[in-house]
């Protein structure tokens, strides 16, 4: 079978590279950098993980709007951090046709701004309370860094929930909606991910406090996939999002946001792939089963009698699968669909309708299966079932060995992956680690507080531990 | 019942203004004119056409891209008629952070100038064809004449469909295919429209020639809802996109698009709706069957019961229905959703379940009919059937009834709606015509081409019938 040139274990990025445009996910020739073509498979594949997003969203109670994507100057700078935040990563539109524009308007970064005056316009009363919004738009941001496909892009494929409460409180019931919301779409992902509360320097711009959703990519390095934040108030008095409490007063709302982007699809490739290609899980692929007749002459009709057959009962069963009858060797069909990572792949040939069977292959173990024709249906979805949850093993295997808590600096400096570390709570202590091991800090774990050592670099007690790692 | 405060009969477009915000389709309170809010009942509303869209273009074989906003000045400039059509429109991205960008990038206007300087390195051999591809985006347009909910914005919600093909009559093929399309989906949202050839000087820019849908709304203005466009190989030579022919010489693609927007929202709500509200034909109503529960203190179990029977039973013909619970009125509720348009009503009360039956009412024609409970179901799908039928044959009626054949600009002058004339053929007549009728040219009938009278301007032979509107 042809492999990548390059193989994942030697040079992890420079895999992934090829890989994404291998597979035909999309096409890095537009003429401005880290403005990507989707391709129709990545497409399809985002597609299918907004509809996951969205079947979420719909679950939960959020309501899908769009707003306009430009946003005057004047609404971005009402709240001071988070222009001072986002202000140097903006596109600014300062003409239209031959004309100035009388005030400049920005290409959204993320949607506060355009959002919170209109907020405004539709929260009253108590009664208007919560309101959970979501939309799924392209955000821009003027990357200076290396572009790197799905992780670091200039125009960004963008899930935002934006939700408003009466109170604190309630604000802190929606994010624990959002972790289990991360819980069960992750999941169907075969994405295992870590949740830290980030250190307050690196908070979202404006936000109260900001838990980042990680994953951690073969290469060691670890992958922001999103983040939930809770805004308190520091939002709605700039933006002036208030309503009347049932005893006749007024008070500000409390608010929260939740962010994804295509990063996702960045660690579907890069977490699952291998040196033949894709691995999707069973709950975004595009093609689920991938049928393959091996035809001779004589027998046909019957095998392709027998696919179709086949064919008819998995659509039945809503399992998208294909039959590729294209004029090519079965060879060259099998390593178009590993490519593309169809999680499984069905061959029948004369002598499994004479054995009444069909021969079913797993993408992620190459592993073979001869079925008995009439329980080929209930064997697949069981191999797409498994498939996911090996995926998920796998993953959760290099997590797992790659989260590290030590006691000291010099144990960290020879640790691939994340590591957890004791801290007092000082920043410029953070950050000297930071600065000795090259890395960047991701938060505190977020489902423990205590920890009983002491920091490595001022030796007073620690309040928390602090992980850090490389960062994508 | 409430009804709007303008009367669609006395002033159509403060009817229409007044009745997107009414329904809640979008908000026009956003800073910047002409960029709206997508409200997520009209989000939901768009997302359902969007679906029906996606459902031909699979159903055709053509693939979903995203190609980037932004394109980079000199890719936009390479096809003369283009740049001269579009130059005046469009946004220009001239800054990110604080610097000023080597080379402006402008807001995609339509995507050709995005998508074929790709196309070129997609399309090698003839076996790489026909290409067809589609998006569905945001697209924005500098707009300075009065703006206008789903008719006339500045950010602009757009279908584009873009295909290649090894030569002229392949291409055409397209278009008939294109025209088909046309005709399963309009029908669908039960919206008539009539199919003209553009003059020379209104096609678009850079297409060798254009045919455009257009719709009559009840105010006798014409609305275009899209266009089909045959380029032959106006871009491909600017762009070079050319492939190898069987026998081994290279040739130029010859290309057509298809566009269309946010504005057969524009038409659902202007043609369908009345003093009540929208009418959605079934086909994209959110929810198609909404079910009101008459409550009495000691008969509410059993018709709450009733009503989640039908419910379910609805929901596994995969029919959107939805019960309405709340602690209002019957009577507000009717309210709501006649004004949201949904298409049936189901009242269930004590004395239905008494008479084993339900009351169904439906949207277009008030109607009322009882429906026994063991038929309800079949009897509520007939009923959305009919009435998408009805909302087609109404405006069909409108539109047969406004679309006037004359020969004479008397006989023109007091005619509402699309009037016919002869034409001879010479831009100036017609120019002439539009400025006496104050109405634009919409072009000649495609399906007839012969016309035995005389140009009314210059009483030379007509070779054609030209028509003419007030449009949007």
């Amino acid at each position: 079978m042809p492999e990548t040139k390059v193989k994942k274990n030697d040079d992890f990025n420079e895999w992934y590279n090829e890989i994404v445009e291998l597979s035909d996910l999309c096409d890095k020739r537009y003429p401005i950098k880290g403005m990507n073509v989707w391709r129709p498979y990545g497409w399809k594949l985002m597609s299918h993980v907004d509809e996951l997003i969205r079947l979420e969203m719909d679950k939960t109670n959020h309501l899908e709007v769009n707003f306009p994507l430009l946003i005057p100057e004047s609404s971005f700078k009402k709240e001071e951090e988070h222009i001072e935040g986002f202000g140097s990563e903006v596109y600014w539109v300062t003409h239209a046709g031959l004309n100035e524009l009388e005030e400049k308007w920005l290409l959204r970064p993320t949607s506060e701004t355009a959002m919170y005056p209109i907020f405004s316009l539709w929260i009253r009363s108590h009664a208007d309370l919560p309101l959970k919004t979501y939309q799924i738009v392209n955000t821009f941001r003027y990357e200076t860094k290396q572009t790197r496909a799905f992780i670091r892009v200039r125009e960004i494929h963008f899930f935002e929930a934006h939700t408003c409460h009466i109170d604190f409180r309630d604000a802190e019931d929606q994010i624990k909606e959002d972790k289990e919301i991360a819980k069960r779409l992750f999941q169907k992902l075969s994405l295992p991910f870590i949740l830290s509360k980030r250190p307050e320097w690196d908070k979202f711009a404006g936000a109260f406090y900001t838990i980042s959703i990680d994953v951690l990519m073969p290469s060691g390095r670890t992958l922001q996939l999103g983040s939930i934040h809770q805004y308190k108030d520091n939002f709605s008095k700039p933006y002036e999002i208030s309503y009347e409490t049932e005893d006749g007063k007024h008070a500000y709302c409390h608010q929260t946001t939740y962010g994804m982007s295509e990063r996702i699809l960045g660690a579907l490739v890069g977490i699952h792939g291998d040196n033949k290609g894709l691995i999707m899980p069973s709950a975004v692929a595009p093609i689920q089963v991938v049928i393959i007749p091996i035809l001779f002459k004589e027998t046909k009709e019957s095998v392709l009698k027998a696919c179709e057959n086949l064919d008819k009962q998995l659509k039945e069963k809503c399992i998208k699968s294909h039959i590729d009858k294209r004029d090519i060797t079965p060879g060259n069909k099998y390593y178009d669909w590993e490519l593309k990572g169809v999680p499984i792949r069905v061959e029948i040939g004369p002598k499994d309708i004479e054995k009444k069977q069909v021969v079913i292959v797993r993408r992620d173990t190459s592993s073979k299966i001869s079925a008995p024709e009439n329980s080929s249906v209930e064997t697949i979805m069981d191999e797409l079932q498994k498939l996911s949850e090996n995926l998920y093993n796998n993953a959760k295997k290099l997590l797992d060995n790659n989260v590290h808590r030590v006691q000291t600096i010099e144990e960290a400096k020879n640790l691939n992956g994340i590591v957890e570390l004791p801290w007092c709570g000082v920043e410029s202590c953070a950050l000297e680690i930071e600065e000795i091991l090259e890395g960047n800090t991701l938060g505190e774990p977020i489902d423990e507080k205590k920890c009983q050592d002491f920091c490595p670099v001022c030796s007073k007690p620690a309040i928390t531990w602090m992980r850090y790692a490389k960062t994508y």
